[in-house]
């Protein structure tokens, strides 16, 4: 079989709507997009419901589908947070993302976010790292920020339990009791645990130097964790060894490397990755070529496009896909011969809903001997008339496998 | 998340073939739909297969689908006509759809629709009505015409038995023995209660004064219950709880009101609704502005094309396509800004088959920030190159339910 290879770039939250300050036009189609437009005029395209007509994803499980899995294999937030910062997750393991938090001596929550804490959490983590409770484990490790993320090992533990935080808004309401969610001793058990272990948690970091030091300046103290989001990894196939293939992702977001970690890609990423407009789209398209040397799939994330649709702000989200469109541009100009460059978007992020919707995105493949179609515009509009039709995230990335020559005959 | 209503104007039937009387058009292309083909060149349109390629479905379970059912949970026409016609229906219940009709001494049919009586079937159901045996009561209210329901209520009944109604074309056959349709205890009951109770109806009924007088008239008596489409109502959950919203339906046809009761939309109905081309277009029109002002979402439904359709009436079918143009026009007028207006139909009913068949029909959505297409026409040519591609009744529905933003997001 011939055996070829894929670059997929990946516009987070890029579909949207016609907008009032963009004559009318969706962000996609106002934006000048020169080497969009030339691989949708040289290639094949189509829209995608990521999962199905109307339903809106999380960025998680967009990029779970994105990267081969089907729905139902998604492990909830917690263990995709835990492999993006790099913590090793074992099975059995429950792991919790946390905040770091302000409580004060009722429990009341004085700030979810410890004045949005951004020094110091690396030695406040070290200092609970490793404690341990009733033969359970405890790993920290923070992420950004007032983030972190918390893994309980041991025996008979259930991920079925409620959380501590009690979300935003609700700073000055007391912090929860973690409570078991079924009737279960494993839940039981863990829930009595994790609340003994949140009131050592204090007791230590009530006592802790960075903290004294932050109190000393007028700051909050990072006195308290916070947990929700509950979830144990399932034992699921790298998608690499089903495929029999070599993948690197090439992203400045944790959730993408997470999910890439899960995947059985390489993640790779650089402080230069903001995650924001400024990323740094040279490096991306640089390391997308070298990467795809010794890969069969290089997934390259571009996360600007969602943010700005979170804030409704439609000119700065056709600026964010114009260096989009700079960096698809300069992977094209070092695409090897034997290798499709494609597109897609993990979901829609209308600039007028401000959130994920279920509006399909659109998607492209351009490469070796691809089936052109008629269109030449890479929109939401233009790519409904795309000769790949309409058709789900599954559908659209095993059209990828299929063109790699990597996806089993049935028969004979 | 940003929310939004629905108003969902349905063309009964209205799908349709190319046709020799109307120059070789289907009747929505030759009818002069100024509004329908409005909203089409300012909306987003495409064609949709109620349940899959080739399959006809019948009213009811096109309402089924339109109102956001999967076609499993399609309870029997029996339950669907009890809600129709304002009968309480409850879990347990076996309910059948019969006629009044005509049988000799000798138990042959002479007319299954008792001379199509219009008159007295209140005082006759009246005269069965609440009978009891072996536990089980009866519960018996006409409908339009000959036509009736039949609802037995008690323990361990099953909806598994035969139809003692032979069907048309058979009066002059006699009636039927209802049979068990399996070999349960509750089956086998059931059918032995029904017949028992329908010796005991015709013994009634006979006797009945309306039935006298009607033989002193020279007219047949209605002197027997046929029956058919035993069911049960499943316990289904309100598509208005599931999605927390409010529905309204508008209709005259009882079939559509109980899909509508069915699925917890609020049904509305009036004596000028007449199901048929004389329809009061302009109440309905009126209610459906007056309704959305404090409902999420509302149906209007529109008969006449389908019985255009089941008559071979190409060109009175156009006529009848023409009125729900202005139908659907005087709801665009009134609609308000945060309001999508979209066009279905529950099935084909094509001129030349004079049967609901399996093509699919054109659907369309217009209102706030739609992603406006290329179409600018509603029929079944036209539609097919429309952005929203080729759908199910399920796809498009939900698609509604994403733009009204009532769908929950999978992932974070």
């Amino acid at each position: 079989m011939l055996q070829r290879k894929v670059i997929l770039a990946i516009a987070d939250g890029v579909g949207d709507r016609p907008h009032p300050l963009l004559n009318h036009e969706t962000p996609l189609e106002f934006a000048k997009t020169p080497h969009l437009d030339k691989l949708a005029l040289m290639g094949i395209s189509g829209m995608m419901d990521l999962i199905g007509s109307g339903i809106p994803v999380g960025t998680d499980m967009g990029h779970m589908i994105l990267f081969g899995y089907q729905p139902h294999h998604y492990p909830g937030r917690g263990p995709i947070e835990a492999l993006g910062i790099g913590m090793e997750v074992q099975e059995g393991d429950v792991v919790l993302r946390c905040n770091f938090a302000t409580v004060d001596d009722n429990g009341i929550v004085v700030d979810r976010r410890a004045g949005r804490i951004r020094q110091g959490t690396d030695e406040i983590a070290d200092a609970i790292n490793g404690l341990e409770l009733q033969g359970v484990k405890v790993y920290v490790k923070p992420a950004t920020e007032h983030r972190a993320v918390l893994i309980l090992r041991g025996a008979g533990l259930s991920e079925n339990i409620s959380d501590s935080d009690p979300k935003a808004p609700n700073d000055g309401c007391p912090y929860q009791e973690v409570q078991p969610l079924d009737d279960s001793e494993e839940s039981k058990r863990t829930a009595s645990i994790l609340n003994n272990l949140l009131s050592k948690f204090h007791a230590i970091l009530s006592d802790h130097p960075v903290n004294a030091k932050r109190v000393e300046q007028g700051k909050l103290p990072a006195n308290f964790l916070l947990t929700r989001g509950a979830g144990k990894l399932a034992r699921l196939e790298p998608v690499t060894d089903e495929l029999n293939i070599k993948g690197s992702c090439i992203a400045g977001e944790s959730t993408v490397l997470g999910v890439a970690r899960l995947a059985g890609f390489k993640a790779i990423t650089d402080s230069s990755m903001t995650g924001n407009i400024d990323t740094n789209i040279e490096l991306k398209a640089k390391l997308a070529i070298e990467e795809i040397a010794h890969s069969d799939m290089v997934l390259v994330h571009f996360k600007a496009p969602d943010l700005k649709g979170h804030d409704n702000e439609p000119l700065e989200k056709a600026k964010a896909i114009e260096q989009f469109d700079k960096m698809v541009g300069l992977i094209a100009q070092g695409l090897p011969d034997n290798t499709y460059l494609a597109l897609a978007a993990d979901h829609s992020t209308p600039c007028e809903v401000g959130e994920h919707t279920g509006d399909p995105v659109p998607v492209l493949i351009y490469g070796p001997s691809v089936r052109r179609d008629r269109n030449w515009r890479y929109n939401e509009i233009d790519c409904a008339y795309g000769g790949l039709g309409h058709l789900t995230g599954n559908e659209f990335v095993r059209t990828l496998y299929g063109l790699m020559g990597r996806v089993k005959k049935l028969g004979n």
